[in-house]
């Protein structure tokens, strides 16, 4: 059983859903030597998220932010203000979504599903770069 | 410290929240050896998904797949329509309650409260089979 | 590799968002030992919730509060209801917000953003105290 940790940052990205499948794999080369185990993805952000969702169609992508919007719409009533008007929804969205994935890994490779990705889901308009914590345990 | 691993096949549950902690544990003798440690479910799916809720009153299975109709509902002004009304309102939900659990073990049970259970949420129509990644990793 | 698994009870909370990293780092003086791992945090109950978000402004944990009570409203169409108003909301929050946080461990602590922390989502207008199951598997 072996532990392998590493930090990674993401280049910035507009506000909306998207693939992070391939930048976590490139830069975690140890996969291949893990038979079975576990990958965790953890966001260090609150205005931002990860979730598994569809990797072919961008309109999911698309339809996904769109639901999003409608469930913490920056029209509530939120006390939080005083970050901008896409700060609290972005903390409401981010609880929604949670902060980080879990990922069996098998035969060197992550066992995610023939259609399924890792999306970052950045919630603010200006996120900024973006830090993940990938914990892989296994054997 | 050890990991087990292995995929495991549901029939197809029609549309709604179901109860299948027993078909997990039913699958994993294995967690009989286990003194502490934890249990990963993954489902490699993203029109169906996990979580943990009531394993008592079926009613309560029921209210959640209402809930999951209100917060992305078929009527909603989705650009991802062609594989049916019924996909991108699976793709939210499946978001919405993830494509994993992670629950502990403790002497070689699932450390479940008593009122818990794991539900697979299918939100299609006709989803056909389902699989799932268990990956117990412990002592 | 080693796992320490300990469960411990946290004291009444009202109906809402509570801060408790605190809590679960002071009574897990383990995780001095482990470089590098994983901290899952399980919560034994479904009308009570963890999240991870911001740590600093209070309103984030108010408007959090408000946002669940608008995505599971006490006025829905419930079907289960004999265990009062609060109850059935508190099950679709719980799924909405997830039974645990998985949280990176690295150099002896938790691998948290520094506006980050652990969120217990007390749900119930009475919930009584509430058992978490902490499992620390590293090295």
């Amino acid at each position: 059983m072996t532990v392998i940790q590493k930090t990674i940052r993401l280049s910035p990205y507009p506000r909306g859903c998207h693939l992070i499948t391939h930048k976590i794999v490139e830069q975690l080369p140890e996969l291949a030597t893990v038979q079975a185990g576990l990958l965790s993805v953890f966001i260090q952000h609150t205005s931002a998220s990860l979730t598994i969702n569809e990797n072919a169609d961008p309109d999911v992508r698309r339809d996904l932010d769109a639901l999003l919007d409608s469930w913490a719409p920056e029209s509530f009533r939120y006390v939080h203000q005083e970050e901008g008007l896409d700060d609290m929804p972005a903390h409401g969205k981010a609880s929604l979504m949670g902060a980080s994935v879990t990922i069996p890994v098998t035969n060197g490779r992550l066992a995610l599903g023939i259609w399924q990705g890792v999306y970052l889901c950045e919630h603010r308009n200006h996120g900024g770069s973006r830090s993940l914590v990938l914990t892989l345990i296994g054997e």
